[in-house]
């Protein structure tokens, strides 16, 4: 059994990767996690784990040594230091912030604010979204787990980039996402009656995400690539849905609906948790809900020359918990799917 | 493994049934029939399950003598013929309709507005709450599954009425429930926009559960039970919360807050799908949405001499699919809990 | 004109206050007032008022003499101060908050925790019901808005109490309310993920509205009124429902539902706000939201001798600022309804 | 004053018309029209009307001549016979469905796949967002109301169309509409829980407004304007965001985003219902819920030259009923906000 530790898990992501973890066949949760309520009972916090969960939080020091491997969901700035006590304790660190997620610092330093302290930790990270990067990973002793919208965003262009099908220059890029995206902590945006029959965008081309998005694209490019990355606020608890919008070049002018669909489908033939919708249906973020499939619907105007890509996940389970455990299952040579066989409910 | 088939798997305790299955670590599902959808795609019509569960859907005549066991999941008065073709395969059937559920004939003429058939069937239906009945259905051929508030409102009774503390004839039971409980069928009062920010109770002292509330009951109380039940249409997808009202009696009357907290602690103390709440917490939908827990919390208002019991459950999986999973594993030997470990997630 | 001032115009309240009075055809908003963001604009805050209300918000002590009435909505414990303000510069004060709702200081002392500073303000101060006590505020001073809960109970019961066909030494009242009841502030219990698809009773017996409920039904009955009184969280914006159980007595005993409809209909004919259902229909949140209006409609369970009672009303409205507003009319003498004319949509 | 007939009054639209009709000063309800539901009670249907509006309904033919004005909202392929006899009778029609929408007749084959029956009466029919085209509706016999998502789009496009500062031949347009604007009509994706809790885009790059936006764009750019639009179904009840990408062209290339903020607050500074958020801040539909404003944010991704325009409108008023009275106090000479002072509620 591999011992794993939650670092953060009265956080949104910590809770979800508790819930998953419990029924995973190969993990013994070892420890959880919180600075700021040390001493308590995580299902005192979280009561949907009562009497299935009921372990006390504890400090980060105590714990790393511990562990075969840590997730920490903490806020940007402070997994450095974790890092450095899990190359101590020679223990596996899946980050789902965002310290480990940029290759070029000067990116970390204009969108986060921060300058690296342990610029030598940064060279052995290794930023994963299984689909894409795999391999990468097998050996590295702090992944990098990806945010939520690149995460659903990428794996809707990889076909589109890898074919060579559209203008990489300007890709637009609309998401709209469920609030508990926004975390636990709280905000006046996300207060019920604010956010109850409300929808709104955020953060319209400046979001932390769109270096994260554009260094994705440019690895399977092989060329820079540019988009304009607005997301939006969506009153349901789970999932986000990305539209994206592309305008066609070289031989996928020509293509029609039909070979454009191809392309996805066996681009992700031998994928299980990506699931390409058939032409004409929509990916919907009801059927993703709970579970680690990213669904992908491919539409084309004709008229306009333009692809329109839509993606769906679970933005705590594909975009983070799930997709942090598939890392896991990757770096210690389980199988991939291991323990992530949510099925997502019909409603 | 157990060969099942799942009549009315398009409608949403179907659907619920086949998600949950999928799972099961001793089941085989291996038909999946709609009557009015034969020869259509299940995963079409429930996206959810694309990639996952892709069968056809078939009728019932053929489906039958393949299955160990078949779960009914339909409008009453068609559960009859599915029993009568079962006992000539000897095919167990839990049976999720009303047929099954009232011993008395004359209840089910009064409330349903229709006559038994076969009356003889009736004689060796079982009904089966488990944690109330489970020694009940170990040999049964036909199991009629409990409606989604009876399951609520009976388990959050039984150590009351046991223990002989609350007066029994005089019950007040106002119950709310998320919309799945209306089905999938269309109807004016479960469209979106006259659903949603929306409040009211329907059926106020004339809901068809009321006879089997009062049947479950009056059979652990020993005398006649009477209730007034109240349902409301809550505007979420799942869960249902009764709020019940008892005038406390006997030595209840005399009983601490924390004395009476104990009785219903005591009386669940080896059951691992009821919950009690620890005095002053509430229960809540959230907390066993998408699983098969009932959560309990037990309130004294002293100044009224009145007990007050809260009690919820996901109406679809411990009020429907899930309890009648529980139900196929004790009357098919294996672990009562199998393939029922779904951890209620935190949002 | 009448010269209004708002006092915690940036809660719920306060902004439900201001915006139905805007278009109060004698009324002028002279003043909005908040402590914690004097000098701020009121749209910035509650950009749905952008160029209709471009009001700079202000300290107390500069408006109270520039306004003929006063509406303060701040937490208990603070109006008694600003009370003593408007007596000195003659100013009616309508009170939203719950200092001026108990006639017994003991209650208030109980139930609030703390001690009237100045007892003789409240005996000028008068509690009103417009439906229930107009007459007695013609002159007050003082006018202690009710609470939303009690609004909705008092209303459905008055005709029961009055015509001495209900016991009530036992009320039960299971009570249902939307999210922006428990105000702007941020809680946990708040946060959208954590309300929205959930449900739970909170306050259960122990709720502070409990003593006003049966101060006014103890009024109106002229013998002590016993009540259980339950409020729940419902995941909607506005709306309270209450459904409320009485055992019938007396003559109630033996009239038919009809009869029962007919007590109903007749206590409220004269009634603009006050709507009663027709037998078989249903009183829903939905048919008053955003509007004065209150809902009630009547339903008997005769196999258990039970009235059952379920009241709607928009608690921002006729819960809060509607009825502030209502109150206003009436003590300076305009018509009643006047400025209330909002029309409740139908989604 | 305004003798008003309402034909479709037990659709949305027709319900919402009845509502701000109401306290209309200048207009009185004449008749209110149903073919599928004539003699019965409209409040029987829309409770919400109870005691404020009690109407029979009508049939069609007898309502005609006693009505200055009839609006109708009616399937499309209705309306022309509607228009037959309202010139019939000198009565002016206000057509809220698509039929008067088009100019060309070829758009309406293709799109709607019907023909014109009375070509005649497309001559006289104007095309009216009165921000846009309030001029040329001053004698017309029949008024084509727009389309809710043309109404949100052309708008917010106005400003940079007319500056010449945008790109004109691909503009990408994601809009999001919430459940209302699918109408009362029953359908599977608008059962309410397959709506709640999901969210998907729908006929991407085939949505009948697509005409209806590119002929009012190419209208306001004097040459032809092609965009790429995909509509969204939100689950809430009212309101429709649209975000609009457009590369910048001409001066827009070199302007700053103050100057280009500019641009839309001097085109809309002497517009009522139009509001442009300050810089910085984000249209949302909650800010115009109810009302009939539409609120416009400016935003510019530098990074990639692009300017997001976002509009917000509540579909069911300005995108429908509220609009469509706009344009009858402009036919009629009235005060062009005359009966539209709503406020929007802040939650």
């Amino acid at each position: 059994m591999i011992k794993v530790g939650i670092i953060g898990a009265t956080g949104y992501a910590g809770a979800e990767l508790a819930r998953i973890l419990i029924n995973h066949p190969q993990v013994k949760i070892e420890a959880v996690v919180s600075v700021s309520n040390t001493g308590q009972q995580l299902d005192d916090i979280y009561p949907n784990l009562k009497e299935i969960l009921p372990m006390t939080l504890e400090g980060v020091d105590e714990i790393i040594p511990r562990c075969d491997v840590v997730f920490a969901s903490v806020p940007h700035g402070v997994s450095e230091e974790i890092a450095v006590k899990c190359k101590a304790a020679g223990t596996v660190l899946i980050d789902l912030g965002a310290d480990f997620r940029l290759h070029n610092e000067a990116d970390y330093n204009k969108w986060y604010g921060k300058e690296y302290k342990h610029p030598e930790l940064h060279t052995e990270a290794v930023y994963c979204i299984p689909e894409l990067h795999r391999d990468e990973i097998k050996d590295a002793p702090i992944i990098g787990n990806p945010g939520c919208y690149p995460t659903s965003i990428s794996l809707a262009l990889m076909p589109a980039i890898k074919a060579g099908i559209i203008e990489t220059d300007h890709i637009i890029i609309d998401s709209k996402s469920g609030v508990t995206g926004a975390g636990r902590g709280l905000t006046q945006g996300t207060h019920y009656p604010d956010t109850n029959e409300a929808f709104a965008a955020y953060k319209a081309g400046a979001h932390r995400h769109t270096p994260e998005i554009e260094q994705t694209l440019t690895y399977l490019a092989g060329s820079p690539v540019k988009v304009t990355f607005v997301p939006h606020l969506l009153p349901v608890n789970r999932g986000i849905e990305s539209t994206l919008y592309c305008r066609m070049t070289g031989k996928g002018a020509s293509m029609s609906a039909e070979e454009l669909h191809a392309v996805w489908c066996d681009a992700y033939k031998d994928e299980k948790f990506v699931r390409i919708e058939k032409l004409g249906s929509y990916a919907n973020i009801k059927n993703v809900k709970m579970s680690n499939y990213c669904d992908i619907s491919i539409h084309v105007d004709t008229h306009a020359n333009t692809l329109i890509i839509s993606s769906c996940i679970d933005n705590m389970v594909k975009g983070a918990a799930g997709q942090a455990i598939q890392n896991m299952n990757i770096r210690f040579g389980l199988e991939e799917t291991m323990g992530l066989n949510m099925i997502p409910p019909a409603f």
